[in-house]
């Protein structure tokens, strides 16, 4: 092995951290909380970010860009919103910088302070519900169907790469709308977009469902999630979509005048997905071997390696692979032809299992005579042998094939460790045990909630949607409850 | 008209903020100096991005992106960066809010003071070098050639919209490589490519050139840059690439070993365009009735118009018109078809024009049964009727040609605009009457800079590459002079 990795069973958080560091995604920078992320982590940023981009695009949405500084009276204008954001809140109070005449170097210059400060945005609505007061007057401006990609900043004390730092990248949608069905409609068809990318590219299957009251989004009347399940059975909430009623609305006085001409505020939504996804996609389908990757959304789907004695050999291989390549890329498949010659075959097979590419070819001069190349899966690391003639449609198809092997793997993983717990010892021997999402019954009340967590770790991750309707008894309590949610661990 | 904007002779300053604000480009926002850029501005931003992200994937550069705060004692490293960038920083002090205890609201808790101050990134030099420490050992790790699409701040003063803005979006290369000679080619590389994209794909003729020394990017050792001439005759830097020497390698310690394990300090390069180009391209080619857009960064290349009284020819336009879009968008021209009942044509008309459309089609009864259609160019405000039969190759065809005519138009308008000075006072009169680059001899240095810019407002925009050496006198001193270098006034 070129690099080596902890494996999941010897330390779960050291293996992710491994594979990051390995696999080149990103690296730890000289800033407390905040990472770089390197060329193949962004790579998979791109795709990701494309993907959902043009979704949004098909789905009616454009982009904006509004700042990245709040006014800090901004945000005690909704009072749940200031509540949730205020303890992690970067803040800038001077703009200017001076040589200290003391000679102590470069300072903070004391007469370059800020009248208002401004806090980093670590989420947008306040200042996007600010600007809208000026767009919307009637329901003809309305609705408003914006996203913005944008950095935010979260002053989280524990981080870790990709899951929880201090800046990430993200996507925000910001909408507005003159009813509150339609508000809902789109805060649902949103979640519903993400749970179509997270599955359908990222390979990676969800629950969906909607938050309790203590879990909600500070300023939203409901938030909506998509939860996925980790390798180690511990929950990642992948994307969250809130309806906001009209507490921004409130908040920043924007109102519309009706067909009738009555005023009323508007009604708004928001909704986010961050380079946190990034995580849970390493998390969910990597091996001890390093990542594996979904084809929709590897930056590289095949690489071709030869496997060569001497220049002769090299130039026949070549010759072959480069008309492979070309195959290949005419059905829009993305491939390398690795011919460097500063590395052996087996550092290369190891580097790219590493990196998760879906698809490696090895030729070597044998294969060549039996016009045959070795084709290797990376989710399943099976090997065989087949025939260069048809050779692309081949791979075409077995990278659809990973693509939904990958999906399923996660989708079986995720029924199997949904569980029912009917007590209280059931509930933590499965939580201890087994892990993944324990189904069971919850008394409604924010106390026993805040009481189960603080006992098992484990938390509320949703009421799914379309939730059974049973009678039953509070796992906790012993209380009537008329639905079961589902707990987790989580990250 | 829809909307009435300033014309250019009455006040070109306001007519541009006209034409940013009612073409739905940008708005202001609560935040000082900063400003929203509205869907149809970071519609044009997002074409501008793409299409220079290709160019720099095809030069093979790859995307990363690194910490958005630089700890303040990194930019003491490189002396003379920080003396660049000292006074328009903006200073993270504090990274939480709490509720006043006397009662006034939410206020910054002292609690929770940084220990080291964070800068916002004005540029990105002083944490990518940091982190290049780690990832540089040898030859075999060089060159890294990597860019950033990001965010920066830089408090200034006086703000303008796209122009000059406290926060802006930019792009910004950072390259290092094992010889000065790869780090000069890439920087004269990136030049050209800025060069290529601003002319052929925004259609803004420029001139190539190099800084003089007190002109230079804080830290580098030659600053090359393109430099666009507006219609009021006042110059814009649309893009700079530096060549770094080994200034950045130094302050952060990045050594290599060659081939024969000698160390030495790496060669860098680093190089920009931001959201300015925006500006640059409104200022280049609109006129008073509104934007003028070349067709290869339009967002919309064609708008089709009904003119219709009643349903009946409602109904037959509309089917017309959707056989053209289909016809179009199979030759990838991006087209609508705007049947909005709620305003009249001549509304959309005068909408169409200020947003630039490069092309607009109105069908009325009568062209129907001519079986033709007007077709309205935008740069020249020429119509002409157009055989319904092959419209859509003809709209292929003019599109190219809008775009040649811009480009020929702003090329010719600063060709006609570079006007050779031999004494002061033919260099005053030519920036007083007629503006534009004037070419004049200088005697070399910084002193006789600055008191020609104190005495006319000019500056050096650059010495062209390629300069032809000729003796000369300086046009303020007398001195003697080699050469001629480009004076303007400038934004």
């Amino acid at each position: 092995m070129a690099k080596e990795i902890t494996s999941r069973a010897e330390d779960y958080s050291q293996w992710y951290n491994d594979i990051v560091l390995k696999a080149d995604l990103a690296d730890y920078s000289a800033v407390r909380g905040c990472m770089v992320i390197k060329p193949y982590g962004f790579a998979l940023w791109e795709k990701m970010r494309d993907t959902l981009d043009k979704m949004f695009k098909d789905t009616g949405h454009v982009n904006a860009y509004f700042p990245l500084f709040i006014p800090k009276s901004f945000f005690s204008r909704e009072a749940s919103h200031v509540e949730g954001f205020a303890k992690e809140c970067a803040v800038v109070t001077h703009y200017r910088l001076k040589n200290d005449p003391d000679g102590g170097g470069v300072v903070v210059d004391p007469e370059a302070k800020l009248e208002e400060e401004l806090i980093v945005r670590p989420t947008s609505e306040t200042i996007i519900w600010d600007t809208y007061k000026s767009w919307v007057q009637s329901y003809r401006d309305l609705p408003i169907l914006l996203n913005q990609w944008a950095n935010v900043v979260r002053w989280e004390m524990r981080t870790r790469l990709f899951l929880r730092t201090a800046e990430f990248l993200w996507q925000e949608g910001h909408t507005a709308h003159a009813t509150k069905q339609e508000a809902i409609d789109e805060t649902l068809q949103m979640l519903n977009v993400y749970a179509d990318f997270v599955e359908n590219y990222m390979g990676v299957s969800v629950a969906r469902g909607v938050k309790t009251e203590s879990e909600r989004f500070a300023g939203a009347e409901d938030t909506y999630c998509i939860e996925a399940l980790m390798q180690d059975g511990k929950a990642l909430q992948a994307g969250t979509s809130h309806f906001l009623g009209q507490n921004f609305a409130k908040a920043f006085d924007v109102k519309f005048s009706d067909k009738d001409n009555n005023l009323d505020y508007v009604w708004a939504t928001s909704w986010g997905v961050s380079t946190r996804l990034v995580g849970a996609l390493v998390m969910a389908h990597s091996d001890d071997d390093g990542l594996v990757l979904p084809p929709k959304i590897a930056p590289l789907q095949v690489v071709i390696v030869p496997i060569y004695k001497g220049d002769d050999q090299l130039t026949a291989i070549s010759e072959k692979a480069r008309v492979i390549v070309k195959q290949l890329k005419e059905l829009s498949v993305s491939v390398k032809y690795d011919d460097a010659d500063n590395a052996r075959p087996g550092w290369k097979f190891a580097e790219y299992e590493m990196k998760g590419v879906p698809v490696r070819i090895a030729i070597g001069a044998r294969d060549l005579a039996n016009n045959v190349v070795e084709v290797a899966r990376r989710d399943t690391k099976e090997k065989k042998s087949v025939d260069i003639n048809g050779i692309a449609s081949y791979i075409k198809n077995l990278l659809k094939e990973i693509q939904t092997n990958i999906y399923n793997r996660s989708k079986s993983y995720r029924e199997t460790h949904a569980t029912e717990a009917n007590t209280w010892e059931e509930f933590i021997n499965i939580l201890d045990a087994k892990g993944g999402f324990v189904s069971a019954h919850w008394d409604g009340t924010a106390a026993t909630e805040e009481k189960i967590k603080d006992l098992s770790k484990a938390t509320i991750r949703c009421i799914p949607l379309n939730n059974p309707q049973e009678n039953g008894k509070c796992i906790l309590t012993g209380n009537p409850s008329n639905q079961r949610v589902l707990f987790a661990r989580a990250y």
